[in-house]
């Protein structure tokens, strides 16, 4: 009987996972799911969608739906964050301008969408707000951070507010592809992955109970060359390829650790992203995830999958559970809220203050670590020290540019946006910096973050 | 009855101003100084110099010679190292390689011979050698740390061995340019100043009692803009010229807090740096003490000294005294040393081991904060929290750099040494790095580092 309300429900990437999952468990089938989005026709296609295939899985699960985020946080005992303000024009028209400036695929981290706009300020502003609500009406609630930035995001709440928050994420499962390449089976394979969210490595890594990393040495002195000739490498999806690109292997050789799922985009270095050739010889024929090309992929992919989900949501005689089949999505916010509201144990991947969990980053700063999670909460697993120079040449540069993010967003310090621009490597003078931030601040979608940074 | 020894006795910046620094000092005056370097022909001229200079002043300073390292340690009550191993030739040697890849005046800070070569190794072997010698011959000497890199340095030495260190510098005595330049007198003045060594900042600055920043403020306002027209301005050495300098002002706006000494050169951003006539625009009409043509004034300087201590120290008709004249030079030295000695209680700019001096620095970080010494050892006046800008934009990224090269030297990383260059603002391609770094190493005198980084 727990209530899960969803802000950001619009959100195609997540919500329908999220309720096949659901349905799926049977333990939480007399819960209630409050769906809240300001898109109000967005939000009614989902709600459809959901309260169908509630009906169709045959769960006593009931769905409400608002556009009030306020009305949704009443009574909740789980609130899924997946907003992503705005949506991703903004932030191509951003791109564009810095473009005009050298700036290749844009400023901020050579991910696309990592950061939702100058500064993150939308997408933390919200978090804020929400986190905020949270601690007003439901302070009991478990805050599930899902939207990006999920580090700037996840560390923000838990300093700035009593929000019980967790941050989650899906990239982890990137050694998945790892393992299916190298020819081994989940079965008998344990991995543990640590690090900051999109910034993650693999730290134990056994088969068997062995050590499976002189198998992974073995395939790339033997076999990563002919790998990358295969047509299953120069046809797969850059989300997939990515894992097992020569970008995995280069940053495995200079960090010592192998790198997982989102980590090839943005904790990759900046000599792999200079134009898109030098993108396509490390991430394959696509170059990447945030090539011109991978990331329209991705964006026409979300195009697909809102038109298949209106002509689903519209059509009576299409059997949800058919086009949608019921199998685990993989995602991780209903096994939280099923160990947490049913005592189920379970090991999951979570953003949590790190408190230890990995030596040498503060307490205070959200690390991305295998937790234990049951009622009585998050235990993380420790995971000791990182390599050496993956600390100071990865970790320590990736935490500090969140705790500049996080202080320009929470000063308001326009002089710090700048800072943080001129730093980038492709900055070719502090005054096309300067004139860029202006034009970013310029925009209609940034009149608010204008008038906060000063 | 003391005992100081001096390792790199050689260097003329130093030992002459210690000598007449210690001659004055009355209660010093049955001291035994040791002057220990490997050069024979510069040793004997600066013990007789030495020795002359006592005999001048009437003091009873025994003072003794030897390239021995270890036998001037013997009896040591304090250890002076003011070494540059390999003098300056080898870093102009690099400095020119690396303008072969479009480093304007070489790697490195942007400080001509601030690590004293690639990877700062020959500096930080000595250091270590040197302590770990302390440790043995003459475990309860205070080992007085002047030698650059003064941050990396005593970090290194506090975190590595059991040796008594402490980090001085006489950067900060750059304030007296800003007083002389606002027309404040120094003996109305209350300043205090923290920071990194070569990265330190105006923290308190009192004009009888009351806050002087208006002041600055005001000069900067109202008369600044004709200073820099001025000859004062125009003609002074460049090590002069910067403390009051464009660059300054800027860096004060940037970060809240005004740079002093040598914070200018290495604390600078690199959009100061790119080119001669971006030098003079901050620094003035030599660039700065690290342009071609300030640094070029600096070893002249050094040659020019060099030849009227050997002309002086074989001219038995000069009388010392008088081309030297007894005043204190400023260093803090023979003052540390003088209240230790004799429990002179006095407040000193040192380099030690932060332990919450200034708040949001790890204790094991050396940093330079004024001090209250005595025999009872060093008290550190607490600094609390620096403005998070200034933190995190200029002296969590030089803690990073600090790390990062002791990381490098410490596990033998020669990838590290490598991604170090390739994050420069300035690198082009990775490529050009390594081949730079490999050029680096073939030279001669770096043939114990090729061994040592792997």
């Amino acid at each position: 009987m727990v209530q899960i309300s969803v802000v950001g429900a619009g959100s195609v990437v997540f919500t329908g996972r999220l309720m096949v999952d659901l349905c799926l468990t049977r333990s939480l089938s007399s819960s209630t799911v409050v769906l809240a989005d300001i898109d109000k026709k967005r939000l009614k296609m989902m709600y459809n969608l959901a309260t169908k295939y509630a009906r169709e899985m045959n769960t006593n699960i009931s769905i409400k739906k608002t556009i009030d985020r306020k009305e949704a946080l009443n009574g909740a005992d789980f609130v899924i964050n997946t907003v992503k303000v705005g949506g991703y024009e903004p932030t191509e028209t951003e791109r564009k301008l810095a473009e005009n400036y050298g700036y290749y695929r844009g400023i901020g981290d050579r991910v696309s969408d990592y950061y939702g706009g100058i500064g993150a300020f939308h997408q933390l502003k919200l978090f804020l707000d929400l986190a905020t609500d949270v601690e007003e009406i439901c302070p009991d609630a478990w805050l599930i951070q899902a939207a990006n930035p999920v580090f700037e995001g996840t560390t923000l709440i838990s300093r700035e507010t009593r929000a019980k928050v967790v941050g989650v994420c899906h990239g982890h499962f990137g050694y998945v592809d790892l393992l299916r390449t190298l020819g081994l089976k989940q079965e008998n394979v344990e991995v543990r992955i640590a690090g900051f969210n999109h910034n993650i490595w693999l730290v134990d890594f056994l088969n068997n109970g062995e050590n499976a990393y002189p198998t992974l040495d073995q395939w790339i002195e033997k076999k990563a060359a002919e790998y990358w000739k295969s047509a299953e490498y120069l046809n797969s999806p850059p989300w997939v390829a990515e894992q097992m690109s020569p970008a995995a292997v280069d940053m495995y050789r200079l960090f010592g650790l192998f790198p997982i799922g989102d980590t090839l985009r943005s904790a990759s270095p900046w000599w792999y992203h200079i134009d898109l050739k030098t993108k396509q010889r490390w991430y394959g024929p696509t170059g990447g995830f945030d090539s011109e090309l991978g990331w329209s992929m991705y964006l026409d992919l979300l195009k697909e999958v809102l038109e298949q989900l209106r002509v689903w949501s519209s059509d009576p005689a299409v059997a949800l559970t058919e086009v949608y089949p019921p199998t685990y999505s993989g995602e991780q916010h209903i096994p939280f809220i099923d160990a947490i509201a049913n005592d189920k144990e379970v090991q999951l991947q979570l953003n949590i203050p790190n408190r230890g969990t990995i030596s040498g980053i503060p307490d205070d700063v959200v690390t991305e670590v295998p937790a234990i999670v049951g009622r009585n909460g998050i235990r993380a697993i420790n995971m000791g020290q990182l390599p050496r120079r993956l600390m100071l040449h990865v970790m320590m540069p990736r935490m500090l540019r969140m705790e500049q993010v996080l202080q320009a967003f929470l000063d308001g310090d326009k002089k710090s946006l700048l800072l943080m621009i001129v730093e980038d490597h492709r900055t070719r003078s502090f005054e096309d910096a300067r004139v860029l931030l202006e034009e970013q601040l310029g925009k209609s979608w940034n009149s608010e973050a204008t008038k906060h940074y000063k």
